[in-house]
């Protein structure tokens, strides 16, 4: 049975508990919403250790580190370095998107190694066992498809990312409109060479109920990716976009009729006005289903700081209704991201989720920053350490500047106006 | 004749022409928002080799950085690689904050150095020479105050922060609500315990009239100081802060009729949800004067990546019609930011700025970003490179990456989506 089923019929378990516990609510609230699917719990089975999260509704939001080798950087231990990084620093789910070399290996020691959910999206294999295979990846088979599925199904694969909803209408919508990027999702891309090469429907969208049944089978939450996800500001919210989220709302109505868990997942390069725009249409569209974003970036131009551009945006999608943050590295567009990166792409996700926690009035996220400020107040500079959001960085600064080992910092001194207005006010 | 003057009576200049020309539109707009008051134009004709900055509605977001010495951190020649670094950056101001020794030789250095307008808050100075002089900060005298701002208008300053409308009502209304963190403002701090130890008003409130006749003499551009910022999310948009506010207003008005240029200064700590609130209720209060805002930090709990908290923020009032966005360094909180800082500060903040602009439709900083869209389609490496807002992290990053110098990138390599995808859909 799965989790969705299970909830439907009334029962709660173990992992419901943990996960209530986690976010300071009721078991029934977690229950109900994963019955209705407005909260979803990647779990499979397979994976051992691992520790449940909560993404939806109500919740608070979590975010996910996108790891994995390319061919350039195909190091089994770097990767699993960046999973340690990764969850140390905050990170709730990891993916694992290698396309490097011994990618099955690779997502088996991510597996093992994690704590937190694996999401994976299996048309990389795919595409990269059919090019180790002499071929082209228009040449990959629907049969390859759903193997790898299955594969990684039985390794412990907690949310897979399928691009159900990209269909030929949709290249239709957006080859009429326009657009400047084209398509920046891979494997957006890869299926849209494989339908015009082979004149054939989207096997993903067309074998739908085979990918629900195996979903069902190993309790797998299916991110149904989005393919045409605009990969620059003028993209955004055009009618390949909206096309896409259309038919994956459709496809949310048939996950749930089969019981199975289910997120959305969106944009990507989208103007900060636009960001609440997106996101109420998802949750209209797809009747409540978590929605997971990526960034969404608010500019194009700030390669090697598009941490922050995501952050930005992050932040005000989740504070719009979005569940469900990946980060963005500072390596975006530029390469992979080296251990250092993954670092700093946690933490600037880490902030936007907070600050989203925050605005919605979460009173787990309100009461740390009250401590904080309180212990602000008080110049208590080791609790300010230990509440912060990256104790290392900020223990290392306030170390380094403090010289003189004074209860004061280093940039007021004296004129510390905490200190002074204490006395005037009281 | 101030700025503001000549404008009212229907003139234009130089001055106005060159920020017309920067800004892409006519300088009759200039001159229309100047002689309203929704356009400032920060200019001490003291302050030889000033580029004319405007400050206002309908113009591209501006951006501040704070340089200067303190206590533990005393040394001219490092503020100089700041203002150098926060220029480079893209810094559209810079406040001189300095509290070090040789302040006075510090501030001529920077104004000396900066080809953009340079900011004080002159009472620092009277602070830091009170206590030189072996008395407490509260016996500063109100001539004290006058002389440290007519010494500071000769020197070529371009715009002062003074907090005239934190006054003694003010303060009851802080007492009576109570706050977690009281008084973060140094200025505020400084005059909150002078008027409890002299039992007197606010000078700067009390004699505004004799400040507005200073700032007329030398077209000294007014920030209204916000002496009663909160200090952390919990004290936001509280009592003591709305009351500040809306005597600001007032003294907007006062200066309005005695033609001197002012702007109003804002938070600080603000819950990312209640920033629009408090941008459209100073436009209320204040008539339209430009906004200025520390931030906001949207969290608490980030010391160490506060120049990213305050990006979230920043962008968030810009779009909601902030003006000027004060940058946060990755040091707040923690000690005096170095000459990295300032530059992690600066990038962060010009960050917001675009992405405001962005949303508020600026054609400028849509353009900019539809070059990078299309550099980034061609993979045109040196053009998307030279469009970032930070161009030496892009080359560098990109460089250290793709060792195999290909015209992809090392995170998708022969999977690269735009490639793909170009030929798929055509």
């Amino acid at each position: 049975m799965t989790l969705m089923e299970k909830a439907r019929n009334g029962k709660t378990d173990t992992i419901m508990e943990e996960v209530a516990r986690q976010e300071g609510v009721e078991v029934e609230f977690i229950r109900k919403g994963l019955a209705e699917g407005t909260i979803v719990i990647p779990y499979n089975t397979r994976h051992k250790n691992l520790k449940p999260k909560a993404i939806g509704e109500g919740l608070t939001t979590k975010i996910n580190a996108n790891i994995g080798t390319s061919e350039d950087y195909s190091d089994i231990e770097v990767e699993l370095e960046k999973l340690r990084v990764a969850i140390n620093n905050g990170a709730d789910a990891v993916m694992d998107l290698s396309t490097g070399f011994r990618i099955t290996e690779t997502r088996k020691a991510i597996i093992k190694n994690s704590s937190v959910p694996v999401g994976t999206v299996p048309i990389y294999q795919v595409a990269v066992e059919t090019l180790q295979a002499g071929k082209a990846i228009v040449e990959m088979t629907v049969e390859d498809i759903f193997n790898v599925i299955i594969e990684q199904a039985e390794d412990g694969v907690d949310f897979i990312t399928v691009h159900c909803g990209l269909t030929r209408a949709g290249i239709e919508h957006l080859k009429r409109e326009g657009r400047i990027t084209g398509i920046t999702s891979r494997g957006g891309s890869f299926l849209t060479a494989w339908m015009k090469h082979n004149n054939r429907e989207n096997p993903l969208y067309e074998y739908f109920d085979r990918l629900l049944e195996i979903a069902y089978q190993y309790n797998l939450t299916l991110s149904l990716g989005d393919g045409l996800r605009p990969g620059c500001l003028a993209d955004a919210t055009d009618r390949g976009q909206i096309h896409e989220l259309l038919v994956l709302g459709e496809l949310v109505d048939r996950a749930r009729e089969a019981g199975v868990q289910t997120m959305v997942e969106g944009p990507g390069h989208v103007p900060f006005n636009q960001i609440k725009t997106n996101i109420k249409i998802e949750k209209e569209l797809c009747k409540g289903a978590p929605f997971y974003v990526l960034g969404p970036l608010v500019t194009d131009i700030s390669p090697g700081y598009d941490h922050i551009t995501a952050a930005i945006g992050g932040t005000m999608a989740a504070t719009a209704g979005a569940d469900f943050l990946c980060y963005v590295t500072p390596a975006e567009h530029l390469g992979l991201p080296t251990v250092e990166d993954v670092k700093e792409g946690v933490i600037a996700s880490k902030i936007a989720a907070h600050a989203a926690d925050v605005a919605r009035g979460n009173p787990l996220a309100l009461a740390r920053d009250k401590e904080m400020a309180r212990a602000r107040k008080n110049l208590d500079w080791e609790s300010q350490i230990k509440l912060s959001l990256a104790p290392e960085k900020a223990r290392k600064a306030r170390k380094e500047r403090n010289t003189r080992e004074r209860d004061v910092c280093a940039m007021c001194g004296q004129y510390c106006a905490l200190k002074i207005a204490e006395e005037a006010l009281n």
